[in-house]
C-alpha cells in the first residue's frame, strides 16, 4: 500500500500523520470529508522549553519513523512555522525556535526517509489544506488567514498556491491598517497582527486593567485578579459575559482584521476568505465586527465570501498531505 | 500586411493606434523599444462636455476607421477606463461617462471592425503594456500603479495579467491606510486614492489655504490668489519652490502610497512595482517619502523594486497592442 507522510513543525508542538495514498486522493479530490478517522496513524508531541532546530528535527524524525513502521512513504509533505524557500525546500528561519536559519529541511528529510519531500510555510500549507479538503473546496481563488498567536495568510489563485517572488506572499498580519495604532513587534504601528491577534489582545487588556482599577471588572474576576493570567481566550469569555473593555478590544480585533481583509479583497479580488485560528472562536461579536468592516472596506463591485475554516489545527497536516500527493503526481 | 488596432477609451479623451503585427511582436517580445515611431498611424481626440457612451463609441469607431483606411486589422485590443468583465468583453460601467452600464463593447467592436477584439480595464491593460513593452520587462510578478486623477492598479503574476474573481483586482486606490483620515468619495476614510491622488492633493491645499490666510504663500502666489486654479501639479511646483504646506501634502501623498504599496508587497510579494501617472512627476521629495514608507512597511524578508513607468500616457495603448497580439496567437 502506498502511503503519504504529513509533518507539521510548529513553534511549540510537532505533529505527524500517515495516510494511504488512495484515501488522500479521494479526500483531496473532494469525494470524501477530511477527518482524523482517515489517518493510518497520527501523533502530536509538545516541545520542551529551550528546544532548538536540532531538537525539532530529531523529534520529528523519531515521530515519522514511529508512524511509518514497516512502510516507506511514497512522499512526504511538510508544513513549517516560518518562511520557507519552497523550490529548494529550505527553511529561511523560525521566529520562535533558534537554529533554523537556512536549513535544507526538504533534502534532509528526503535523505532520512528515502522518499521525496516538499516543504512550505504553515500558512501556505494550511491554505492548500482548506482549499482541497476543507472550507475552500470548489473555489479557484481564496485567501486563508489564521488568527491565533500571530496572523498569517496563504493564497490560492487559479487553484494553485500563490507564494510570491520570495515565498512571502500572504503576510496580511503585517499590513498596516492604522498608522496611529500601537507599536507591533515588527517595528511598525497598527499592523493587523498587532490589533487582531490573541497575545496582543491579552496584552492590551492587561495594560488597560493595570492602568484603570475600575475597568474590566468581569475580566478581572475571571482571572481572580491575576492580570498575568489574561489570555486572548479569557478576553473573549469576558466579552461574552458583558465586560465592556473586553468587548471593545474584541471588536477592535474583528474590525481591524475586517479592514485588512477588505484591503486584500480590493487588491487581489479572491472569491472567498477562509478564517481559522483560536481568535475566530471568539464569538458572534467578533465575527459581526469583522463582517461589517469587510463590507465597508471592499468596493461595491468586489464580492467576497467569508467562511470559518473547517479543519481546525489539522489544516497544515491536510495541506501537507496534498503537497505529498502532488509529489506523486509530478 | 497584418495590422493590429489599439484603442484607449478614457474619461476625457480617446486614442487609437495602428501597428504592423510583426513590429508589435518584436516590441512585445522585448527585441525593440516601444515608442510612437512604431505606429503606422495614431490619433487622439478630446471629449466634449456631456459626452456619453453612444458618443464615445461612435467617436472611437470613426477614429478606428480613419486609421485603418484600406486595412482590416487582424485583431483589436481595447483599454477602457472602468471595470470590465474581461471574458465577455463587457464594460460594467464608467465612473466618468454615463451610459456605459453593461455595454458589450468587445462583441460590438468585433462586429463593426470585422476582427476579434479583447477589452480590459485601463489599469490592467497599462500593466500589461509596461510589463511587455516598458518598465516591467523581464519581471514575472509585478504591480503597476497609476497615480493621477485616481489611483488604479493592475497585476502581472507569473507573466500573465491577474484580474481576480470579478476582474476587480488591483484596486489599491481604495485600500484603507488611515481609518482616521479624510473621507473619500467611495465613502471610506483614508483610502490611498483620497490621500495620494492629484485632485485630492489640490482640494486639500485649497481647503488649507482658505482656512489659514498665512499658509501656503508660495502656492498662493503661483495661482495669483485664485484658489480654484490650484491643481496637483501646482502643489508639486510650490513644494519644489519651498512651500511648506505644499511640501507636507506632497509628502503625505508619497508616504500614503508607500504604505499602500508596502501592504500590497506583504500580501502578494511581487518582484517590482511600476509607478505611472501625473503625480509620479512630482519630484524627488514625493519619491523619497514613498520609498521610505514602502521600506518601513514591507517585512525584512520581502524584497520589492520600485521603478517609474516607461510608457507614460501610452501604456494602455501598448497594453492594447499586446492584447491584440494575444488574440492572434490564441
Amino acid at each position: 500500500m502506498a502511503t503519504l507522510l504529513a509533518l507539521d513543525f510548529g513553534g511549540t508542538k510537532h505533529s505527524a500523520s500517515l495516510i494511504a495514498a488512495d484515501v488522500a486522493r479521494e479526500i483531496a479530490g473532494g469525494d470524501r470529508p477530511a477527518g482524523p478517522e482517515a489517518w493510518l496513524a497520527h501523533k502530536r508531541v509538545f516541545s520542551p522549553p529551550g528546544a532548538d532546530a536540532a531538537y525539532d528535527m530529531e523529534t520529528m524524525l523519531a515521530l515519522a519513523r514511529e508512524l511509518m513502521g514497516a512502510y516507506i512513504p511514497a512522499a512526504t509533505g511538510v508544513s513549517f512555522g516560518g518562511p520557507v524557500a519552497f523550490e529548494s525546500g529550505t527553511v529561511r528561519l523560525s521566529h520562535h525556535v533558534p537554529g533554523w536559519e537556512d536549513v535544507a529541511l526538504g533534502p534532509w528529510l528526503q535523505e532520512q526517509l528515502g522518499a521525496p519531500a516538499a516543504v512550505d510555510n504553515d500558512a501556505n500549507v494550511a491554505a492548500l489544506g482548506e482549499h482541497r479538503c476543507g472550507a475552500g473546496r470548489g473555489v479557484a481563488h481564496m485567501l486563508y488567514v489564521t488568527v491565533s498567536t500571530g496572523v498569517g495568510g496563504g493564497w490560492i489563485l487559479n487553484g494553485r498556491p500563490w507564494r510570491g517572488a520570495q515565498g512571502m506572499a500572504g503576510e496580511i498580519g503585517h499590513t498596516v491598517v492604522d498608522p496611529a495604532g500601537p507599536r507591533c513587534l515588527c517595528g511598525k504601528r497598527g499592523c493587523v497582527e498587532r490589533l487582531a491577534s490573541g497575545p496582543y489582545l491579552a496584552a492590551d487588556a492587561q495594560a488597560a486593567l493595570a492602568t484603570d482599577p475600575a475597568a474590566g471588572a468581569i475580566l478581572r474576576s475571571l482571572v481572580d485578579g491575576d492580570l498575568g493570567a489574561i489570555t486572548g481566550k479569557r478576553v473573549s469569555e469576558a466579552a461574552a459575559r458583558g465586560d465592556s473593555l473586553a468587548g471593545e478590544l474584541l471588536e477592535r480585533s474583528g474590525r481591524t482584521l475586517g479592514v485588512g481583509l477588505g484591503n486584500a479583497a480590493n487588491l487581489v479580488n479572491p472569491q472567498r476568505v477562509v478564517l481559522g485560528g483560536g481568535v475566530t472562536k471568539a464569538g458572534p461579536r467578533w465575527w459581526r465586527a469583522l463582517r461589517q468592516a469587510l463590507a465597508a472596506t471592499t468596493l461595491p463591485e468586489v464580492e467576497v465570501e467569508v467562511a470559518p475554516a473547517a479543519l481546525g489545527d489539522d489544516a497544515p497536516l491536510w495541506g501537507a498531505v496534498v503537497l505529498a500527493l502532488e509529489l506523486l503526481q509530478a
